[in-house]
């Protein structure tokens, strides 16, 4: 047992447009006792991903929103402390969903023991884990490359998009990676992709083009925005648009100015025959034993390189998911908040 | 052979918005001659479209623009008057694209015969054509109705709304259709929709709210527009929209005010996870032995009822097909040209 404190963050108030720190609280409270079929767990690492800012909102996008006062939700890699489930035993890590805080009690079926010796266990909240199994299913079921396609990523340095890429180039696609600084676009291009472009560029709709010569075949839409505005004239007859985010959008208070835009877009899903497809990872858990089996495969052999960006104690929270909204991250986003095992 | 002259109908000038009778010429000229393998045709009967306003833009939509002074195009139902092909004799009624005007030579390969003991000759550019092939394909391969799901068709009335009703009735759906007239929401009662709406009605999202008390799983969008914008807030997660046609906006000169919708539909899309998805019947051919073999027996049967709005007289095209793009017709268009086989 432990003489700490839980540290729980806590939504303190709903944010208008970008949240800031003010809308978050830390508080303290005893460390939770584990009843019959109950494990204590500390936790190791916080996954913190732009999906919270739709949580931090009163109305529902894919889940109920975190009310005011509630510990904010996340999914988190934690070390076993005190068990008094059969399955698990102190020492243990295990992938949870402890959310913003540094203790918390658990049943045990909500969790899935990792392997410490098998790989690094931040890699179940990045690569091996949601975000990756997020590329996997959004690439591969929904957009569908065939080999001499042209896929453009969005947010292409970020967890999702780094993998989409990687896995498009081994599909054998000619991959164009859309980030926000030159440090991503170099570190794109170490990852194999064909371009690499920054939005931020005044020229940036006439670069996309040069870049695409033969039209977009697969769009895999992390941002929407001005990169969403550049790609849709260049997307090709039968182009596939998973739609996996919008964060160009979720701090967003009110539409944009005129002219209103939806005419146009349906008019190119009709005479190109577009497929725009939104889509949550949840729905496509039947993948997991193939995303698991290939994507270990492409880690082990180096196939697939990720980046994690780490930052240290939970207090620190708040900031780097306010950052992370902006795109002042690089590689997916961490907090660890207990040191990992060994 | 003939003493008549050929009248062709020619594009002769590209609309500025509405086509107007103006943008059509009506001209004289010999009735060809078929050369070796080639059949003279005498048209019977034109199908008038949607999709024909986009051919008179300059702009390429689904194929290339008719020229100027070009005879427009259009699928057709044709008499064999004289045959240099072997596989076709005198008298022979047949289904081709000759366009609007009242004689043709064809090479045989384009042809298809026809069979009028079988099915009135008319049904083949209709129920039992590129119309029903369109409801058909949209319907089941990506709106893929299940039993007890809501499904919302616009232009309701329409040549291919109205199969596409039928065929979601006959899958065990609610059916709402949209349409015009209030003649036309009494046929769709008819034809057994469960509900049918005006969407000129001033509360019609209101109305179409109260009809889809489960919300909306498959929207066959074939106007685009304000029935559209009443749609998006009742899909279900995971709704498919087949997007067949947007004909509310192509007689459209400029976008509408703003604000600019966009990020809202494309946050629809990805919070409901929606499917959008623009087809078009030709690349779905490979389904036309089920679609025949299916809709026959249905057509047979009374399971599926349609309906044809035919006009006489070549000459009055252009101002039916004017009538068309603002829903003045009542079931499918088609033009007498010709007298039809007994």
């Amino acid at each position: 047992m432990t003489q700490d404190t839980n540290q729980k963050i806590v939504l303190a108030s709903r944010p208008e447009g970008a949240p800031s720190e003010a809308n978050f609280r830390l508080e303290h409270a005893e460390v939770p006792e584990p009843g019959d079929g109950e494990v204590l767990l500390q936790t190791v690492y916080l996954s913190l991903d732009p999906y919270m800012r739709g949580r931090m909102s009163a109305a529902k996008s894919y889940a109920d929103p975190v009310e005011i006062g509630q510990v904010m939700v996340g999914s988190t890699v934690n070390r076993v402390l005190t068990s008094r489930h059969p399955d698990y035993a102190e020492g243990d890590v295990v992938l949870g969903n402890s959310g913003w805080q540094t203790y918390s009690v658990a049943r045990g079926e909500g969790l899935r023991k990792l392997d410490p010796a098998q790989a690094p266990v931040s890699s179940a909240l990045s690569v091996l884990g949601m975000t990756g199994l997020t590329a996997y299913v959004g690439l591969l079921n929904i957009g569908k490359p065939q080999a001499g396609e042209t896929v453009v990523v969005s947010s292409a340095a970020g967890a999702v998009g780094s993998v989409v890429g990687q896995i498009a180039k081994l599909r054998g696609c000619r991959v164009v990676g859309v980030a926000g600084t030159q440090e991503k676009n170099a570190y794109l291009k170490t990852l194999g992709f064909d371009e690499s472009l920054n939005y931020k560029a005044d020229n940036f709709a006439d670069e996309l083009a040069a870049a695409c010569p033969d039209g977009v075949d697969v769009y895999f839409e992390n941002v929407g925005g001005g990169v969403f505005e550049a790609v849709l004239p260049l997307l090709n007859v039968g182009a596939r648009v998973p739609v996996c985010g919008l964060i160009a959008h979720y701090n967003q208070t009110s539409l944009p100015g005129g002219p209103n835009q939806v005419p146009q877009l349906m008019s190119s899903v009709l005479t190109k025959r577009l497929l725009l497809q939104g889509f949550i990872v949840g729905d496509h858990f039947e993948r997991l034993p193939d995303f698991t089996r290939d994507m270990s495969g492409w880690v082990k052999t180096g196939e697939v390189k990720y980046k994690e960006d780490i930052v240290e104690g939970l207090k620190n929270a708040p900031r780097a998911f306010i950052e992370l909204l902006s795109g002042g991250n690089f590689g997916k986003l961490l907090v660890e908040v207990s040191a990992p095992p060994h």
